[in-house]
């Protein structure tokens, strides 16, 4: 298929669909060519790809409220259903030229998602009924090669779906639909809350938060009833957790990440009223996620070790291999810690090596002047 | 005078200086048309200024260590003199075509300070035997227009000089002359800790940076003794001072900013092998910085108020009128908080509008959606 029918495909002009073609990067899996759009781009959604004359939306970005009082009236006319948002990795199902492939966000085909997903969910039902579908979810768990976090229901990996889409024009099935179907085919989608007046739906989610806050997890998804309008909102102790995470590699995570959970907190903390007290216990909890996690990384490159970010994955041999073999494609320095049999699967922990983190660390502590 | 004479004096080349004069600008202050150069440029001293044909030389960054027993090593071969680094603004006098000017760490001429100074020391003397001097010090104090900071013994605002150097070329005096000098003309200096061998200055320092942080005092610049070298270490107290301001305007103040007093704070706990109970209470002073000081301001502007800097000076009314002309002809919104007279001064409290602050913080309390 050429070019022209991409652009028909997306919706856009042929030259829009000229500049954008500058900043695809181009892929191959498995005996296919493929082009993908890595980062956010204006007209198309980031992590679209183009492969085999098809077009695969990319998922598009989560606007976010930082006060729920007034961000969701600016958000909803009247009706809002709420889904429980998961902090795993998100992933796209399509079937492409007979075969189930898994998207990144990025919209890089994930050969270890690709392979594990057979194991948990069977889509082909799904697919043989709608082939253009797109399955969006979150891959969860903590044997997860990119994102872990603990779910008392998940031993090692597992996916909850949060969307169906139009693959090639990126439109949303309406909420009602999408679980009915899912429910058909027996695929395990996140958390429905209820379906809540604009009103009311503040103080329902305050409500929610509070309850996922005290278990140690994300946040909510709100939606429109037709799907198309979505607005998220987390949790103190996600914000918490992502600083610790990001501080305890200060140097390879950005700044802007960092302030931006800080603002949240902020936001959230007045939003509440919250006492004097609870915000000062608010600010130890900070404190202690953004120095504790700097302070332990510093010491472990003083005592001579290296920090980095460490993940588990079980899989066959041959889905670790493809695993390993995508991430060091990409650049990514590798270190296997451990690499063991149980029960015919392959379990392999890895770092993901942190270049910076590792050599300013390093620079300071040998005394590298600071010119600032 | 023509610019052939500035290159020369700069000792830089022709298309050097010409390349520079892009990035100069043009300012005028009663009568005297200057130029100065704002920002960090190669080859000459942000801050510079050319002015009535003469070269008055910006002060130069101050290095900064991180680590104590690495970073003095690394910048000293034998001995180092300590002496205190003062929490208020950069200021550098120099006379020219008869008259002492204060120029500001970025160059321009400041009327305030130049006309206040003439209250707290007599330069005359000093200038008259030394007409190519440049005297380098911070002004510190509460009625201070551009950084208050308490000092015990300052009522109002003080001059405390740092350095000595020849307003053409930068070239400092060695600091025992330096000292001398300013002992006799009776010009009071920053606080002088010692003179030690580079071996012992790492453990000599970090007593010093103890009693400094107890007395809620910023820090210490190292020397060579011929004034040649300079590196600078700060306090807990410093960073976590200005941690609480810079997170009182949040969106006004750089994330860099942040993250660097952040990161300070964990290599001075790692250096000093501090315990876990001591880093922890380090941590809940830090998140008290940070989160206690944004939930004000937020607060604040929720409460229909609005934040900004907030400064008091006191001099003569004309002075002040100088000073609030100056600050809203750099573009600065300045709202009078109060405006008295006390002993025939005028003392006037005055905001800077932070207006990135204001903005933010208002659109994100009336539920501005967040695209991140």
């Amino acid at each position: 298929m050429d070019d022209t029918e991409y652009h028909k495909q997306l919706g856009i002009g042929e030259s829009a669909f000229e500049s954008l073609e500058e900043h695809m990067k181009d892929r191959s899996y498995d005996g296919f060519e493929y082009r993908h759009v890595p980062d956010y781009r204006r007209g198309v959604e980031r992590g679209t790809a183009l492969i085999a004359g098809e077009v695969v939306r990319g998922f598009p970005k989560l606007p976010r409220t930082l006060v729920l009082e007034t961000g969701i009236p600016n958000k909803f006319d009247d009706t809002v259903v709420v889904e429980e948002k998961l902090n795993g990795y998100n992933a796209r199902f399509a079937r492409i030229d007979g075969d189930v492939l898994a998207f990144s966000r990025s919209g890089m085909v994930c050969p270890f998602t690709t392979r594990i997903v057979d194991r948990l969910v069977d889509l082909d039902p799904l697919f043989d009924e709608y082939p253009e579908a797109m399955v969006c979810g979150e891959m969860i768990g903590p044997e997860n090669p990119y994102t872990a976090h603990d779910y008392a229901a998940v031993d090692s990996i597992a996916l909850r779906v949060f969307d169906w889409r139009d693959r090639t024009s990126g439109e949303p099935l309406p909420i009602d639909e999408r679980r009915d179907r899912y429910d058909r085919f027996e695929i395990p989608q996140t958390r429905y809350f209820g379906r809540y007046d604009v009103d009311d739906a503040a103080e329902e989610v305050d409500r929610i938060i509070r309850d996922l806050d005290a278990e140690g997890r994300e946040g909510v998804v709100m939606k429109t009833p037709d799907g198309s309008e979505q607005l998220k909102y987390t949790t103190s102790s996600s914000s918490q957790d992502d600083l610790a995470f990001a501080f305890s590699l200060p140097f390879d995570y950005g700044k802007s990440f960092m302030f931006r959970r800080l603002i949240r907190e902020g936001f959230q903390s007045v939003e509440r009223g919250e006492s004097d007290a609870a915000a000062q216990e608010r600010a130890h909890e900070l404190g202690e996620a953004i120095f504790l996690s700097m302070r332990e990384s510093i010491q472990t490159v003083e005592e001579g070790n290296r920090v980095g970010e460490r993940h588990t994955a079980r899989a066959s041999s041959e889905t670790i291999d493809a695993l390993l073999d995508h991430l060091r494609d990409q650049g990514l320095q590798i270190e296997i810690e451990d690499d063991r049999r149980e029960a015919g699967d392959r379990v392999v922990t890895f770092c993901k090596r942190t270049q910076s983190t590792n050599d300013k660390i390093q620079n300071y502590l040998e005394g590298h002047i600071v010119r600032e």
